[in-house]
C-alpha cells in the first residue's frame, strides 16, 4: 500500500475543506448585510449550498454560460453573465464595496494556469468586499489589503484559503 | 438556516461513503488473489484510488469509451471496452468466478433509471465474484446469493452498499 494520496483522497480533501471554509465564512459574515458573490457556477453544488445556508443575503453568480444542475440554477436576476474581466469591474460600479462574502473555485486541472488567473483576478475581487467581508478560494489569491485567516479545524491546509478585509 | 442537506452535503457524503466502503472492501478481500473489476471509469478518481491501494491484484476497467484524467487512464490490456451487457457475460467465460472485488458507480442523476439499470446488471455481476469476494455499489443492487454487509462507521447509510458472496 502506497503512502501517497489517491486522486480520490485529494478530491475529498478539497470538497470537505471547501465546505468547512464556506460554512465558517457564512457564519463569520452573518452580520454584514451585503450581497454574496459566487464566481463560477459549474455544476451548481456550491451555489446550492450557499443558498441553502445563507439567510437574508442575495447570492449572485458570475458565470460565462449557465450549465448547472436543474436544482441549482439561479434565477435570471441573480446571474451576472459574462467574462469576469468585465463583470467584476462593472459590479464595483453597481454594488460598491458591499459584498459580505465572495467565493471562487477557479479550479482547473492546470496549477500554473490557475495561479496566473488568481493573480489576474485578485485585484478585481479585492475592492468589492465590504469592511469585514470574507473571501473563500480554492486557490491562493494575491491581495494587497486583505488578511489571510487560519482555516477551520476540519479543513486541510493548502486546499482552501480564507481572506478578510 | 435550513435543516435540509445541500447538494454539496449529499455529494460529500456520497464520496466519503464510497471511499470508506472501498477501503473496507479492499482490506477484506486482501486474501483473495482474483482480479478487481471497476465498472465505469468516468474521470478515473476511483480507479486511481484502487490502483494506489490494491497490491498484487490486477484492476480491470469496464468502459464504453475511455475519457479519464491522464493520471488515471488504465493500460490498454486492463480495459474491457464495450457495453456491459456484452462485456460482463464475456468476462465470465474469460475469468470464471474469480473476482475478489467489483465496484460500480452507476450514478446518473435519475434515480429510477439507476434502479432499473441496477436490476438489469445485478445478475450479470453476481456470477463473476469468487467465494468471499465483495461488491461495492453506489446503488442498491438485486442479488440472489450475495449477503448485504453493514457499512463501515464513516460511511453514510443509503449512500453506498456492500455485498459479499
Amino acid at each position: 500500500m502506497s503512502d501517497a494520496q489517491s486522486r480520490l483522497d485529494l478530491f475529498i480533501d478539497r470538497m470537505v475543506s471547501q465546505r468547512a471554509c464556506l460554512d465558517y465564512a457564512i457564519a463569520q459574515s452573518h452580520g454584514i448585510p451585503g450581497p454574496v458573490f459566487e464566481l463560477g457556477l459549474g455544476n451548481g453544488r456550491t451555489y446550492h449550498h450557499m443558498v441553502q445556508y445563507i439567510e437574508n443575503r442575495p447570492v449572485y453568480v458570475f458565470e460565462r454560460a449557465v450549465a448547472s444542475h436543474p436544482d441549482s440554477t439561479p434565477p435570471d436576476d441573480r446571474v451576472i453573465l459574462g467574462d469576469v474581466r468585465e463583470t467584476l469591474p462593472a459590479s464595483l460600479d453597481r454594488f460598491g464595496a458591499t459584498a459580505s462574502l465572495i467565493h471562487a473555485d477557479l479550479g482547473g486541472h492546470n496549477r500554473e494556469k490557475n495561479d496566473a488567473f488568481a493573480r489576474f483576478v485578485s485585484p478585481l475581487i479585492e475592492p468589492l468586499l465590504a469592511e469585514g467581508g470574507l473571501m473563500v478560494s480554492s486557490d491562493r489569491m494575491y491581495f494587497d489589503t486583505l488578511t489571510e485567516l487560519p482555516l477551520p479545524p476540519t479543513a486541510v491546509d493548502g486546499r482552501c484559503f480564507i481572506y478578510r478585509r
